[in-house]
């Protein structure tokens, strides 16, 4: 396959690696939504910043469109080049660069797993907190990328509150060194922030500088099985105020059933409508007395109809896998993906009426519902029926999204909570932000990428 | 004084109200730098979301500039109008809108006092944990534009950590309502964290939802008299670990000079030349033994020579009276002052490098030293002598501050901490930011301001 920009690339950056092995354009065009047809131009595996600088110089010059690419586990269609677009990994770009114990910061380049970065800050007797189950695939750039969430943000937040510095190629090539770990730096807009959740738009991210946190306490972690979804939010806010609250997250009977299909031992004889996971600070009898107080509380209340607390880390993460192995054992279905929020207070009157909406527009689906419910985050992920061609699901499936993108604008909520937007949820944007923001973003884009070449057609059209 | 703009304003937004009186000019034209002549063409003073939108399309459409205004408490002239700006003042939007038990969530219009959001929250039994000496005049959309730290940074971070929504007003009159009090939302760039340290040349910030905190422990207030600057960081390190810290300010004995002369008992029979203001969570009889073996380590260490550790309330409040009196000791004085920040790290080589830089150049003056020294920010201020006119005293300072400003660029310091940048600043934002940044700074004010009325000469020049 030849094709005359790429010998251009190649003698504006000769030292750069490019692939363009059929083999290679199929694995680095896709991610996890597997939707589109990878054809990307080629794949260029920078060794590091200067080659990125190169590499985005080069695309500016000739127009070539560039998708910044991580560990591709996104779920939105964020990191997918079909359309002749050069991939630019970040792959071989994946050190530790330093650790500071002073300020207690983590400098890494972006193409770093995000367990390297967990391992890296437990080498150094702190954590770096944001977790969830990609954490051996995705990379710390792509987290960025995404202000990725997961399962700790009930206690300490999204990725954003973590970052501390970035360091960001644009689409002219420019580096900007952002923020470089101040604590205090109140010199004009934090384009450090623009750059998280920005999704390969604005430019590509090359390194991060992470602020870590003291180590997580010992914990318990306890199960719940729960009558109706009436009561979730009642069970969420006597926890919190009696506890220390890691994670709270919750998932139906329909995902236990694949969790359990999957391997995983069922938690109880009996099957309940709902179930919670939760995690809890726990340390000496006070601890204890404590858990066990808010539990009995919360059975007095009718809220809980069985439970188990956790003895142990083994048992920890065996509640553990019953809600973290809920995504992987979803994976054969070609599951169709929600990823909505709203304010927490909201909850209870969004899922009803969500519920209402997807038992009347998805009768013949098997439809599982899990989420950090904690922090208004409920994840809706449709199975699509064995005979069932993938594109007619998909139509039926963006049929019913669009009902509930409305009533999620009804509740002042997002249609994409943690996953970012990409291609996936692009037609859905007006749901959750104005035409008057998106315009701003338009214009934000054209400042830090004036040729439209970064993830062109990504987040909003051009 | 006529101006036909005036009557065209009021043509346009009958119901708001004007004052042209010279009083008024005088009064709303300046902040506390106090440096320039106040010279506003008329003062608004919307009642609502609605007259703030009138008056900026308004503005937009005749090409008249505007001036946000909240509790003109800034310190670096980004309230300032000296060249006939209109000063839209937010004084009459000073309302708490609402409050959120399960979102744990305050809703405030944006001239609200920071006071009035502090009691606000102590009413539900939560606190809002920015807090500095201003609390009573600055208001939260002035704390939000400057993105305001003051005296917990080291323990709940910067105004940014607690802005959960933002409703900006742009340079065309639209409102944005960002964020909406979401926890996760990723859905594109936060153009929330966009408004937060934009001094008013983005948009004016209309109404904010604030998160709320868990009240604040229990606390005792330690003073310690340090033998040098070299030991300072040790003692900082050695707390941190032991302790956990609310507070930790610095401050010279110049500066306990000056509050001892505005009224402050002395603490010690002895003068020292450097002291910490410092807090900590402490509970029961465990919190009191770790108090006391802390300080007994720092003790041996040699790097204490003599401390107090408050019994009560009183007690922590004349400690504390100390470290915040020192500002208002120092009004009479006409001081110039550096708000500058480093990495905590770089701070020892900083501080050396500054103290020999301001030794040489400063002579004649007196300089007195304090900060937030845990999140790495230096205040120096510069008192002018009796007999030097403010202007000669003001070019001297601005000829050292640019020596400052290239050592804080060879540290990879900030010139502006927490102050933000304004007009004082201005000429020494190139230490902090490079010129890609600020060229991407001017093309995101032309998508928020296309006719560049907001705010202008503030934070860069047009």
């Amino acid at each position: 396959m030849y094709d005359a920009r790429i010998s251009s690339l190649q003698a504006a950056v000769p030292a750069l690696q490019v692939l363009t092995d059929p083999t290679d354009l199929a694995h680095y065009g896709v991610d996890w939504t597997r939707r589109w047809t990878p054809a990307p131009l080629a794949i260029a595996l920078p060794a590091d910043v200067a080659q990125v600088q190169a590499v985005m110089r080069w695309a500016h010059a000739q127009g070539v469109a560039v998708v910044p690419s991580g560990g591709r586990t996104g779920l939105s269609g964020g990191a997918v080049a079909a359309n002749g677009e050069l991939v630019l990994s970040l792959q071989r770009m994946n050190k530790v660069l330093g650790f500071d114990a002073v300020d207690r910061l983590l400098t890494v380049q972006a193409g770093a797993a995000l367990e390297t970065v967990h391992e890296a800050a437990r080498t150094h007797g702190l954590q770096y907190p944001v977790d969830f189950a990609a954490r051996g695939s995705c990379t710390i750039g792509g987290n960025i990328a995404t202000n990725a969430g997961g399962i700790r943000v009930v206690r300490y937040g999204n990725t954003r509150e973590w970052v501390a510095g970035v360091k960001l190629v644009t689409g002219t090539g420019e580096l900007l060194d952002l923020n470089r770990g101040l604590v205090k730096n109140s010199s004009g807009y934090d384009l450090r922030h623009l750059a998280v959740a920005s999704e390969g738009t604005l430019g590509v991210i090359v390194e991060a500088t992470l602020r870590l946190a003291e180590p997580a306490p010992a914990t318990r972690v306890m199960l719940l099985a729960l009558p109706s979804f009436d009561v979730l939010m009642q069970v969420f806010q006597a926890l919190r105020e009696r506890l220390g609250l890691e994670a709270f997250e919750f998932f139906t009977d329909r995902a236990l059933h694949h969790v359990v299909a999957h391997g995983a031992q069922p938690p109880f004889d009996t099957a309940y409508p709902f179930y919670v996971v939760a995690e809890f600070a726990s340390e000496g009898e006070a601890g204890e007395v404590a858990l066990l107080s808010a539990f009995e509380h919360c059975v007095e209340q009718g809220w809980v109809e069985d439970g188990v607390i956790s003895h142990g880390d083994t048992q920890a993460a065996q509640l553990w896998r019953l809600r973290e192995g809920i995504t992987e054992s979803l994976a054969p279905y070609v599951p169709y993906k929600n990823d909505v929020s709203v304010r927490v207070s909201a909850m209870p009157a969004f899922l009803a009426e969500t519920q209402a909406l997807l038992a009347a527009e998805y009768p013949q689906f098997d439809v599982v519902w899990f989420g950090h419910i904690g922090d208004g985050n409920l994840h809706i992920n449709v199975l699509k029926p064995e005979a069932m061609a993938n594109p007619d699901f998909v139509i039926e499936c963006e049929r019913v999204t669009k009902l509930l993108a409305a009533t999620l604008e009804r509740h002042g909520g997002s249609i994409s909570a943690e996953h970012g937007i990409g291609l996936v949820k692009k037609p859905y944007l007006r749901s959750t932000r104005s035409d008057a923001e998106i315009a701003v973003m338009r214009g934000i884009k054209a400042a830090l990428d004036p040729a439209g070449i970064l993830n062109p057609g990504k987040l909003f059209d051009p």
